[in-house]
Protein backbone atom coordinates (compact mmCIF):
# COMPACT_ATOMS: atom_id res chain seq x y z
CA UNK A 1 0.00 0.00 0.00
CA UNK A 2 1.31 3.72 -0.74
CA UNK A 3 -0.87 6.67 0.13
CA UNK A 4 -3.84 4.23 0.74
CA UNK A 5 -3.98 2.77 -2.57
CA UNK A 6 -2.12 -1.12 -3.26
CA UNK A 7 0.78 -0.13 -5.81
CA UNK A 8 1.00 -1.85 -8.99
CA UNK A 9 2.83 -5.35 -8.12
CA UNK A 10 -0.64 -5.59 -5.46
CA UNK A 11 -3.15 -4.59 -8.65
CA UNK A 12 -1.57 -6.25 -11.69
CA UNK A 13 1.73 -8.28 -10.88
CA UNK A 14 5.10 -8.18 -10.87
CA UNK A 15 5.63 -8.66 -13.79
CA UNK A 16 3.51 -5.44 -14.79
CA UNK A 17 5.37 -3.39 -12.14
CA UNK A 18 8.74 -4.39 -13.70
CA UNK A 19 7.60 -3.09 -17.44
CA UNK A 20 5.80 0.18 -15.90
CA UNK A 21 8.84 1.40 -13.80
CA UNK A 22 11.16 0.59 -17.14
CA UNK A 23 8.77 2.69 -19.17
CA UNK A 24 8.72 5.45 -16.44
CA UNK A 25 12.48 5.26 -16.44
CA UNK A 26 12.78 5.68 -19.89
CA UNK A 27 10.09 7.91 -20.25
CA UNK A 28 11.85 10.74 -18.18
CA UNK A 29 15.19 10.18 -20.59
CA UNK A 30 12.51 10.80 -23.72
CA UNK A 31 11.03 14.06 -22.18
CA UNK A 32 14.56 15.65 -21.20
CA UNK A 33 15.50 15.02 -24.98
CA UNK A 34 13.11 17.26 -26.12
CA UNK A 35 13.56 20.45 -27.85
CA UNK A 36 10.60 21.09 -25.27
CA UNK A 37 12.09 21.27 -22.17
CA UNK A 38 15.44 23.16 -23.43
CA UNK A 39 15.97 24.77 -27.19
CA UNK A 40 19.63 24.16 -26.38
CA UNK A 41 20.52 20.68 -26.64
CA UNK A 42 23.69 21.25 -24.42
CA UNK A 43 21.22 22.14 -21.48
CA UNK A 44 19.26 18.87 -22.21
CA UNK A 45 22.26 16.56 -21.86
CA UNK A 46 23.29 18.53 -18.83
CA UNK A 47 19.95 17.25 -17.29
CA UNK A 48 20.12 13.64 -18.60
CA UNK A 49 23.72 13.03 -17.10
CA UNK A 50 22.60 14.32 -13.93
CA UNK A 51 19.56 12.24 -13.78
CA UNK A 52 21.23 8.82 -15.20
CA UNK A 53 23.81 9.59 -12.11
CA UNK A 54 21.11 10.15 -9.58
CA UNK A 55 19.14 6.82 -10.75
CA UNK A 56 21.56 4.85 -12.03
CA UNK A 57 23.91 2.64 -9.53
CA UNK A 58 25.62 5.06 -7.87
CA UNK A 59 22.41 6.46 -6.96
CA UNK A 60 18.77 5.45 -6.57
CA UNK A 61 19.04 1.85 -7.71
CA UNK A 62 22.65 1.02 -6.13
CA UNK A 63 21.17 2.70 -2.85
CA UNK A 64 17.82 -0.08 -2.77
CA UNK A 65 20.50 -2.89 -3.67
CA UNK A 66 22.64 -1.59 -0.43
CA UNK A 67 19.87 -1.51 1.74
CA UNK A 68 18.44 -5.17 0.11
CA UNK A 69 21.68 -6.58 0.98
CA UNK A 70 21.44 -5.34 4.57
CA UNK A 71 18.71 -7.18 5.07
CA UNK A 72 19.56 -9.91 3.17
CA UNK A 73 22.75 -10.36 5.49
CA UNK A 74 19.99 -10.01 8.56
CA UNK A 75 17.94 -12.68 7.48
CA UNK A 76 21.31 -14.68 7.04
CA UNK A 77 21.45 -14.39 10.66
CA UNK A 78 24.07 -11.76 10.90
CA UNK A 79 23.07 -8.79 13.07
CA UNK A 80 22.46 -5.24 10.31
CA UNK A 81 25.60 -3.96 10.10
CA UNK A 82 25.03 -0.45 9.29
CA UNK A 83 25.97 1.95 11.00
CA UNK A 84 25.63 5.83 10.60
CA UNK A 85 27.92 6.61 7.97
CA UNK A 86 26.44 3.77 6.40
CA UNK A 87 22.90 4.68 6.51
CA UNK A 88 23.58 8.13 5.67
CA UNK A 89 25.30 6.69 2.58
CA UNK A 90 22.90 4.38 1.12
CA UNK A 91 19.98 6.72 1.83
CA UNK A 92 21.50 9.39 0.07
CA UNK A 93 22.05 6.97 -3.14
CA UNK A 94 18.65 5.85 -2.75
CA UNK A 95 16.21 8.63 -2.49
CA UNK A 96 18.53 11.77 -2.08
CA UNK A 97 20.13 11.44 -4.84
CA UNK A 98 16.75 11.72 -6.90
CA UNK A 99 15.51 14.89 -4.84
CA UNK A 100 19.13 16.36 -5.19
CA UNK A 101 18.91 15.98 -9.08
CA UNK A 102 14.98 17.87 -8.59
CA UNK A 103 16.82 20.82 -7.16
CA UNK A 104 19.86 20.97 -9.14
CA UNK A 105 18.12 20.38 -12.74
CA UNK A 106 15.87 24.17 -11.78
CA UNK A 107 19.03 25.50 -11.90
CA UNK A 108 20.30 23.69 -14.94
CA UNK A 109 17.09 25.09 -17.05
CA UNK A 110 17.35 28.56 -15.61
CA UNK A 111 21.04 28.59 -16.27
CA UNK A 112 21.84 29.61 -12.76
CA UNK A 113 25.25 31.14 -11.48
CA UNK A 114 27.51 28.66 -9.63
CA UNK A 115 26.57 30.44 -5.98
CA UNK A 116 22.70 29.44 -6.74
CA UNK A 117 23.66 26.20 -7.86
CA UNK A 118 25.72 25.01 -4.96
CA UNK A 119 22.42 26.15 -2.96
CA UNK A 120 20.05 24.30 -4.51
CA UNK A 121 22.77 21.31 -4.43
CA UNK A 122 23.33 22.06 -0.49
CA UNK A 123 19.20 22.39 -0.08
CA UNK A 124 18.74 19.52 -2.06
CA UNK A 125 20.86 17.04 -0.18
CA UNK A 126 19.65 18.35 2.94
CA UNK A 127 16.15 17.77 2.28
CA UNK A 128 16.64 13.96 1.15
CA UNK A 129 17.87 13.24 4.22
CA UNK A 130 15.23 14.96 6.32
CA UNK A 131 12.67 13.58 3.83
CA UNK A 132 13.84 9.71 5.27
CA UNK A 133 14.17 10.54 8.62
CA UNK A 134 10.74 11.86 8.46
CA UNK A 135 10.09 8.65 6.98
CA UNK A 136 11.64 6.32 9.42
CA UNK A 137 9.52 8.53 12.56
CA UNK A 138 6.08 7.98 10.43
CA UNK A 139 6.95 4.01 10.52
CA UNK A 140 7.54 4.41 14.40
CA UNK A 141 4.97 6.61 15.17
CA UNK A 142 2.42 7.39 12.25
CA UNK A 143 -1.40 6.49 12.12
CA UNK A 144 -1.71 3.55 8.98
CA UNK A 145 -4.63 5.30 8.03
CA UNK A 146 -2.86 8.72 7.64
CA UNK A 147 0.58 7.05 6.57
CA UNK A 148 -1.65 5.28 3.83
CA UNK A 149 0.86 2.57 3.83
CA UNK A 150 1.53 0.08 7.15
CA UNK A 151 3.73 1.32 9.25
CA UNK A 152 6.02 -0.40 12.09
CA UNK A 153 7.65 -2.34 9.11
CA UNK A 154 11.46 -1.42 9.88
CA UNK A 155 11.22 -2.21 13.37
CA UNK A 156 9.44 -5.36 12.43
CA UNK A 157 13.00 -6.17 9.65
CA UNK A 158 14.82 -5.30 12.60
CA UNK A 159 15.88 -2.90 9.64
CA UNK A 160 18.53 -0.47 11.03
CA UNK A 161 17.52 3.42 10.16
CA UNK A 162 17.73 6.88 11.26
CA UNK A 163 15.74 6.27 13.83
CA UNK A 164 16.79 2.79 15.37
CA UNK A 165 19.91 4.05 14.80
CA UNK A 166 19.52 7.95 16.69
CA UNK A 167 16.26 6.62 18.68
CA UNK A 168 12.74 9.58 18.56
CA UNK A 169 14.08 12.21 19.99
CA UNK A 170 17.46 12.21 18.33
CA UNK A 171 16.14 11.73 14.88
CA UNK A 172 13.84 14.54 14.91
CA UNK A 173 16.46 16.87 16.45
CA UNK A 174 18.40 15.80 13.38
CA UNK A 175 15.54 16.58 11.09
CA UNK A 176 15.22 19.97 12.31
CA UNK A 177 18.85 20.80 11.78
CA UNK A 178 18.54 19.53 8.21
CA UNK A 179 15.49 21.67 8.11
CA UNK A 180 17.38 24.78 9.28
CA UNK A 181 20.58 23.60 6.78
CA UNK A 182 17.91 23.46 4.23
CA UNK A 183 16.57 27.09 4.91
CA UNK A 184 19.93 28.94 5.45
CA UNK A 185 21.34 27.34 1.79
CA UNK A 186 18.76 29.47 -0.04
CA UNK A 187 18.59 31.80 2.14
CA UNK A 188 20.53 33.58 -0.26
CA UNK A 189 18.34 33.47 -3.26
CA UNK A 190 16.28 36.23 -1.87
CA UNK A 191 12.17 35.35 -1.98
CA UNK A 192 13.14 33.01 -4.71
CA UNK A 193 13.89 30.44 -2.41
CA UNK A 194 10.42 30.99 0.18
CA UNK A 195 8.86 27.84 -1.76
CA UNK A 196 11.73 26.03 -1.17
CA UNK A 197 11.55 27.14 2.66
CA UNK A 198 7.79 26.03 2.26
CA UNK A 199 8.75 22.67 1.16
CA UNK A 200 11.45 21.86 3.51
CA UNK A 201 9.18 22.70 6.69
CA UNK A 202 6.37 20.79 4.88
CA UNK A 203 8.52 17.34 4.46
CA UNK A 204 9.38 17.78 8.57
CA UNK A 205 6.17 18.23 9.36
CA UNK A 206 4.26 15.81 6.74
CA UNK A 207 1.77 13.35 8.37
CA UNK A 208 1.88 10.84 5.19
CA UNK B 1 19.25 -20.64 -18.49
CA UNK B 2 20.11 -18.24 -21.15
CA UNK B 3 23.41 -18.89 -23.43
CA UNK B 4 23.94 -22.22 -21.10
CA UNK B 5 24.29 -19.82 -18.16
CA UNK B 6 21.22 -19.12 -15.05
CA UNK B 7 19.77 -15.92 -15.52
CA UNK B 8 19.91 -13.33 -13.30
CA UNK B 9 16.46 -14.14 -11.22
CA UNK B 10 17.51 -17.20 -10.31
CA UNK B 11 21.38 -16.83 -9.67
CA UNK B 12 20.53 -14.23 -7.44
CA UNK B 13 17.27 -13.04 -6.98
CA UNK B 14 14.13 -11.24 -8.59
CA UNK B 15 15.07 -7.75 -6.83
CA UNK B 16 18.20 -7.78 -7.70
CA UNK B 17 17.71 -8.48 -11.44
CA UNK B 18 14.88 -5.42 -11.62
CA UNK B 19 17.64 -3.36 -10.55
CA UNK B 20 20.58 -4.45 -12.55
CA UNK B 21 18.08 -3.88 -15.05
CA UNK B 22 17.24 -0.61 -14.22
CA UNK B 23 21.25 0.01 -13.56
CA UNK B 24 21.65 -1.05 -16.88
CA UNK B 25 19.39 1.10 -18.44
CA UNK B 26 20.29 3.80 -16.57
CA UNK B 27 23.81 3.26 -17.95
CA UNK B 28 22.90 3.42 -21.55
CA UNK B 29 21.78 6.72 -21.15
CA UNK B 30 24.51 7.62 -19.09
CA UNK B 31 27.16 6.81 -21.56
CA UNK B 32 25.16 8.59 -24.19
CA UNK B 33 25.42 12.28 -22.26
CA UNK B 34 28.72 11.41 -22.47
CA UNK B 35 31.08 14.31 -24.80
CA UNK B 36 33.32 10.82 -25.57
CA UNK B 37 30.25 9.89 -26.84
CA UNK B 38 30.07 12.57 -29.76
CA UNK B 39 31.73 16.01 -28.85
CA UNK B 40 28.08 17.29 -30.51
CA UNK B 41 25.41 17.38 -27.93
CA UNK B 42 22.96 17.61 -30.67
CA UNK B 43 23.95 14.38 -31.74
CA UNK B 44 24.11 12.73 -28.19
CA UNK B 45 20.72 14.11 -27.61
CA UNK B 46 19.32 12.60 -30.93
CA UNK B 47 21.05 9.37 -29.96
CA UNK B 48 18.75 9.44 -26.44
CA UNK B 49 15.82 10.22 -28.12
CA UNK B 50 15.92 7.22 -30.42
CA UNK B 51 17.00 5.08 -27.62
CA UNK B 52 14.19 6.11 -25.31
CA UNK B 53 12.06 6.02 -28.27
CA UNK B 54 12.96 1.81 -29.10
CA UNK B 55 13.29 0.70 -25.13
CA UNK B 56 10.14 2.50 -23.60
CA UNK B 57 6.13 2.02 -24.16
CA UNK B 58 6.10 2.41 -27.69
CA UNK B 59 9.10 -0.27 -28.06
CA UNK B 60 10.34 -3.01 -25.64
CA UNK B 61 8.63 -2.03 -22.61
CA UNK B 62 5.47 -1.57 -24.43
CA UNK B 63 6.21 -4.83 -26.50
CA UNK B 64 7.02 -7.39 -23.85
CA UNK B 65 3.56 -5.77 -21.58
CA UNK B 66 1.72 -6.63 -25.23
CA UNK B 67 3.02 -10.09 -24.86
CA UNK B 68 2.59 -10.75 -21.44
CA UNK B 69 -0.90 -9.66 -21.80
CA UNK B 70 -1.38 -12.24 -24.68
CA UNK B 71 -0.09 -15.09 -22.26
CA UNK B 72 -2.94 -13.74 -19.67
CA UNK B 73 -5.38 -13.72 -21.99
CA UNK B 74 -4.65 -17.24 -23.21
CA UNK B 75 -4.40 -18.48 -19.17
CA UNK B 76 -7.94 -17.29 -18.38
CA UNK B 77 -9.23 -19.67 -21.15
CA UNK B 78 -9.74 -17.51 -23.94
CA UNK B 79 -7.63 -18.34 -27.06
CA UNK B 80 -4.57 -15.88 -27.74
CA UNK B 81 -6.18 -13.34 -30.09
CA UNK B 82 -2.87 -12.62 -31.64
CA UNK B 83 -2.51 -12.89 -35.44
CA UNK B 84 0.29 -12.56 -37.65
CA UNK B 85 -0.04 -8.52 -37.69
CA UNK B 86 -0.03 -8.75 -33.87
CA UNK B 87 2.65 -10.63 -33.40
CA UNK B 88 4.83 -8.66 -36.14
CA UNK B 89 3.93 -5.48 -34.26
CA UNK B 90 4.35 -7.03 -30.68
CA UNK B 91 7.68 -7.89 -32.06
CA UNK B 92 8.78 -5.36 -34.18
CA UNK B 93 8.46 -3.19 -30.27
CA UNK B 94 9.89 -5.84 -28.22
CA UNK B 95 13.01 -6.84 -29.96
CA UNK B 96 12.70 -5.14 -33.46
CA UNK B 97 12.95 -1.37 -32.09
CA UNK B 98 15.96 -1.55 -30.08
CA UNK B 99 18.07 -3.98 -32.96
CA UNK B 100 16.78 -0.68 -35.86
CA UNK B 101 18.33 1.54 -32.64
CA UNK B 102 21.23 -0.06 -32.98
CA UNK B 103 21.89 -0.04 -36.64
CA UNK B 104 20.31 3.75 -36.94
CA UNK B 105 22.65 4.87 -34.13
CA UNK B 106 25.64 4.31 -36.04
CA UNK B 107 24.22 6.28 -39.14
CA UNK B 108 23.70 9.22 -36.58
CA UNK B 109 27.49 9.07 -34.98
CA UNK B 110 28.47 8.89 -38.79
CA UNK B 111 26.32 12.00 -39.43
CA UNK B 112 24.94 9.91 -42.63
CA UNK B 113 23.21 11.24 -45.56
CA UNK B 114 19.31 11.17 -45.39
CA UNK B 115 19.80 8.17 -48.16
CA UNK B 116 22.33 6.08 -45.83
CA UNK B 117 20.20 6.55 -43.17
CA UNK B 118 16.49 5.37 -44.89
CA UNK B 119 18.84 2.53 -45.62
CA UNK B 120 20.19 1.30 -42.34
CA UNK B 121 16.40 1.79 -40.69
CA UNK B 122 15.10 -0.57 -43.48
CA UNK B 123 18.03 -2.96 -42.66
CA UNK B 124 17.28 -2.48 -38.94
CA UNK B 125 13.68 -3.47 -39.69
CA UNK B 126 14.47 -6.20 -41.72
CA UNK B 127 16.63 -8.33 -38.84
CA UNK B 128 14.70 -7.08 -36.13
CA UNK B 129 11.50 -9.08 -37.69
CA UNK B 130 14.34 -11.68 -38.81
CA UNK B 131 16.30 -12.33 -35.81
CA UNK B 132 12.90 -13.10 -33.75
CA UNK B 133 11.83 -15.82 -36.48
CA UNK B 134 15.14 -17.23 -36.17
CA UNK B 135 14.50 -17.33 -31.92
CA UNK B 136 10.46 -18.45 -32.80
CA UNK B 137 12.74 -21.75 -35.09
CA UNK B 138 15.07 -22.74 -32.50
CA UNK B 139 12.58 -22.72 -30.09
CA UNK B 140 10.97 -25.65 -32.69
CA UNK B 141 14.08 -27.07 -33.63
CA UNK B 142 17.23 -26.35 -31.97
CA UNK B 143 18.72 -28.21 -29.69
CA UNK B 144 18.63 -27.27 -25.94
CA UNK B 145 22.72 -28.08 -25.13
CA UNK B 146 23.72 -25.87 -28.42
CA UNK B 147 21.08 -22.91 -27.96
CA UNK B 148 22.03 -22.35 -24.29
CA UNK B 149 18.60 -22.29 -23.13
CA UNK B 150 14.93 -24.51 -22.68
CA UNK B 151 13.35 -24.85 -26.10
CA UNK B 152 10.01 -26.09 -26.85
CA UNK B 153 8.54 -23.42 -24.63
CA UNK B 154 6.63 -21.44 -26.73
CA UNK B 155 4.62 -24.34 -27.89
CA UNK B 156 4.06 -25.70 -24.01
CA UNK B 157 2.54 -22.08 -23.55
CA UNK B 158 0.38 -22.39 -26.50
CA UNK B 159 2.15 -19.44 -27.81
CA UNK B 160 1.57 -17.41 -31.00
CA UNK B 161 4.91 -17.10 -32.41
CA UNK B 162 5.61 -16.21 -36.36
CA UNK B 163 5.94 -20.44 -36.55
CA UNK B 164 3.16 -21.56 -34.89
CA UNK B 165 1.22 -18.98 -37.41
CA UNK B 166 3.19 -19.91 -40.52
CA UNK B 167 4.44 -22.93 -39.63
CA UNK B 168 8.33 -23.97 -39.94
CA UNK B 169 8.89 -23.67 -43.55
CA UNK B 170 6.58 -21.17 -43.83
CA UNK B 171 9.19 -18.83 -40.94
CA UNK B 172 11.64 -20.31 -42.98
CA UNK B 173 10.75 -18.67 -45.99
CA UNK B 174 10.21 -15.50 -44.28
CA UNK B 175 13.38 -15.34 -42.88
CA UNK B 176 14.96 -15.87 -46.20
CA UNK B 177 13.14 -13.13 -47.70
CA UNK B 178 13.82 -10.75 -44.67
CA UNK B 179 17.45 -11.18 -44.71
CA UNK B 180 16.91 -10.89 -49.00
CA UNK B 181 15.21 -7.33 -47.96
CA UNK B 182 18.22 -6.66 -45.48
CA UNK B 183 20.90 -7.25 -48.03
CA UNK B 184 19.49 -5.08 -50.53
CA UNK B 185 18.89 -2.22 -47.98
CA UNK B 186 22.67 -2.04 -47.83
CA UNK B 187 23.63 -2.75 -51.09
CA UNK B 188 23.52 1.20 -51.74
CA UNK B 189 26.20 1.12 -48.70
CA UNK B 190 28.31 -0.46 -51.27
CA UNK B 191 31.94 -1.89 -49.38
CA UNK B 192 30.68 -0.29 -45.91
CA UNK B 193 27.88 -2.35 -46.15
CA UNK B 194 29.40 -5.90 -46.37
CA UNK B 195 29.94 -6.58 -42.75
CA UNK B 196 26.10 -5.41 -42.37
CA UNK B 197 25.32 -8.33 -44.90
CA UNK B 198 26.99 -10.52 -42.87
CA UNK B 199 25.40 -10.35 -39.42
CA UNK B 200 22.23 -10.89 -41.63
CA UNK B 201 23.22 -13.65 -43.05
CA UNK B 202 24.43 -14.91 -39.20
CA UNK B 203 21.36 -13.74 -38.00
CA UNK B 204 19.36 -16.46 -40.20
CA UNK B 205 21.95 -19.02 -40.01
CA UNK B 206 22.33 -18.62 -35.91
CA UNK B 207 22.16 -22.20 -33.95
CA UNK B 208 22.37 -20.58 -30.14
Amino acid sequence: MRRGRPTVHKAFDEATAILAGDSLLTLAFDILSRPETHPDAAIRVELISALAKAAGVGGMAGGQMLDLAAEGRFANGGQSPLAFDDIKMLQSMKTGALLSFACASGGMLGNARPKARTALARYGSAIGEAFQIADDLLDVSGDPATVGKATGKDAAAHKATFVSLLGVAGARERLNALVDEAESAVTSLGEDGSVLKAAAHFIASRRN
